[in-house]
């Protein structure tokens, strides 16, 4: 046997990280519940008793995101997993896709479905900005697409794409309708399947408040559809969801060992969700970021996106000139624990990005952010 | 607002998971210190005490797997995910790649390999028995493959591949060497540089003792040479190491959020193999895997796998004429809260596969099932 190399058995110390108020675009503080939920003892994957837990946290997802599609379950990796199980699910080489560029994500979405040889038509808006419905039909009846991809609530501009109408657009020009919901879902409101959306996505790291680490993801009857009628298989082993809801179904079939404890975390952050109930969940990230808003007001800093289209669980707040947006944010860090993100890609340096997303959507929370930030700046 | 419908708002109780022992072939029991930092409070994804914990994640990976090869990172997804990554940033489509299939996992590997592109050349051999380094020359010689992807621990029949030599050969042949080390990274000898590995993947619930939720993954240079040469994009936006490293390595640049917590505990598993040494775990593997054999011989068991090639970390049991393997097992899960699996494709209801890994490698663990089995049988 040759002999080990110790070079890299580096002596290491007690996990003792800094206690961050998480107020970026995520991830956001975990609720006590959910960090204790994940450290529960091990079942087996195949466990009588997991394959409950597993039926409890897709009842519950479909409660969050107000549908009753049957493939509802989380995708065994960060919300980017789920974003991309959604795409290659949908999307086969040579297929005419819309989608809805508007900031960073939309950025992404052309990046995924382009990697899996999509015809991608790029239907572009400034970064806080959202499209119109007439901009939508439009681009539809232009492109002919087999799907239209929107991003719902966009992590990088704290833009809420409305959404109504557009799912009958859809229906009409025989195309799915797919939308990205990482910060909204269990924040902001939600209908899929009023709004006849045919995929959705999301992350757990938001407004659930349950750390990262797996993506929730939906499909509805005509996504599956169109899964069933392709000619090739999903050019993906690990988020071909023909294969993983042999697992998620009644088959139970081994595909890949899901993350037990993880979905432990889901679970619980969903029953949260639960019990506040959705009403007063989406009331409470309002009040919130109203709060927050009025509060910026009176120290004189204006919010990027109009208030019709502003999220309630992320806010883009406009860095005045002059200020340097990093410094302030190391700032806060440093001085109060306190984490706020810059801006991305065309609104780098322009904005903060504040999420009051979840568990820390709470009035302390936003009290405490506005005197820290009035006495940084 | 449309209304909200309540239908899928059930009501749950309070996570009360069964004692399990999992003794199968994974996830085996998370060490208790695991558990509790995984319930670690969150910092951000780019925050300075998260870069730091990456770092000693990543430099303690190297450890574990005897590699110097600065990629070397946790995957954001289960071992199946790291796996897809080892495959899809390695070969591209019209690459001539040999496949060992021996089991369950080279089958897989076939199924990625294919999704991507490859030409696919099976060599096959009987579920538990093992390569010649002759019989890999023969098929390297023939079919001049790009990449030779072995499974080093079948966690499907319980065999190890032995690798000596096998590196020389690729390397003589322009061939990359790429191997599954799911079911033996800290718990069965393993030094990939010495053995001249260039790709390896892992999961973290088997001998790690850490819950599914990560993929280890790790390039040697010849890899990441391949990789920089590539003629496109690679076809897998989530798994593209070439942007995964931008996060991992110096740049820091967001690609998706790492799963924090998933993190924490991966670290403190690692610290757990540094802390005990590979040495002594190696040996504590091999003590318990010795002790458990011998107990099966003394009731008239046999295994499936010559000693030789035998796993210490998962041993297929060959279930006696006449016993229907699936019952033993969940009258095992009933009376004893003990969990064990039974076989997959060509042995399924032939072995048990029980694996001592981690944590769970223990005398006390062994004593229990084997008194278990003798009574139940």
């Amino acid at each position: 046997m040759p002999t080990i190399n110790d070079t890299h058995r580096i002596s290491t110390t007690d996990l003792d990280t800094p206690p961050r108020l998480l107020l970026g675009p995520g991830p956001s503080n975990a609720h006590p519940r959910v960090l204790r939920a994940l450290s529960n003892r091990q079942v087996g994957h195949l466990d009588p008793a997991f394959l409950d837990i597993m039926g409890e946290v897709q009842e519950l997802l479909r409660y969050a995101w107000q549908t009753d599609n049957q493939v509802t379950i989380p995708v065994s990796g960060t919300g980017s997993a789920a974003m991309e199980a959604a795409v290659v699910n949908t999307v086969e080489a040579g297929d005419s896709v819309v989608i809805g560029v508007n900031g960073y994500f939309g950025e992404r979405l052309v990046d995924m479905a382009s990697r899996y040889g999509a015809d991608v038509h790029r239907l572009e808006k400034a970064w806080g900005g959202v499209f119109s419905l007439d901009e939508l039909a439009e681009a539809v009846e232009r492109h002919r697409p087999r799907v239209l991809m929107l991003v719902h609530a966009e992590t990088s501009t704290g833009a809420r794409q409305p959404l109504e109408g557009v799912g009958e657009l859809c229906r009409a020009n025989d195309c799915l309708l797919l939308i990205d919901t990482v910060t909204s879902l269990g924040g902001v409101p939600l209908f899929l399947d009023e709004w006849l959306v045919d995929a959705a996505y999301s992350g757990t790291q938001k407004c659930l408040s349950c750390p990262p680490g797996l993506g929730p993801l939906t499909l509805g009857p005509r996504a599956l559809e169109r899964l069933e009628a392709r000619r090739s298989k999903v050019p993906n082993w690990y988020l071909d969801v023909s294969a993983v809801v042999k697992y998620w179904g009644k088959e139970r079939t081994y595909h890949h060992t899901a993350p037990i404890n993880m979905n432990y975390g889901l679970r619980e952050a969903l029953r949260l969700v639960a019990e506040e109930g959705l009403e007063a969940r989406w009331e409470r990230h309002a009040r919130n970021a109203q709060m927050f808003w009025d509060g910026l007001a009176d120290m004189g800093l204006s919010c990027h996106v109009d208030a019709e289209h502003r999220l309630t669980s992320l806010t883009t707040v406009c860095v005045p000139d002059g200020v340097d947006s990093g410094a302030v944010a190391r700032e806060l860090l440093a001085r109060y624990n306190i984490e706020i993100a810059g801006g991305l890609g065309e609104l780098k340096g322009k904005v903060w990005r504040v999420g009051l997303m979840g568990f820390n959507s709470r009035p302390e929370n936003v009290r405490l952010l506005l005197a820290a930030l009035a006495e940084v700046l």
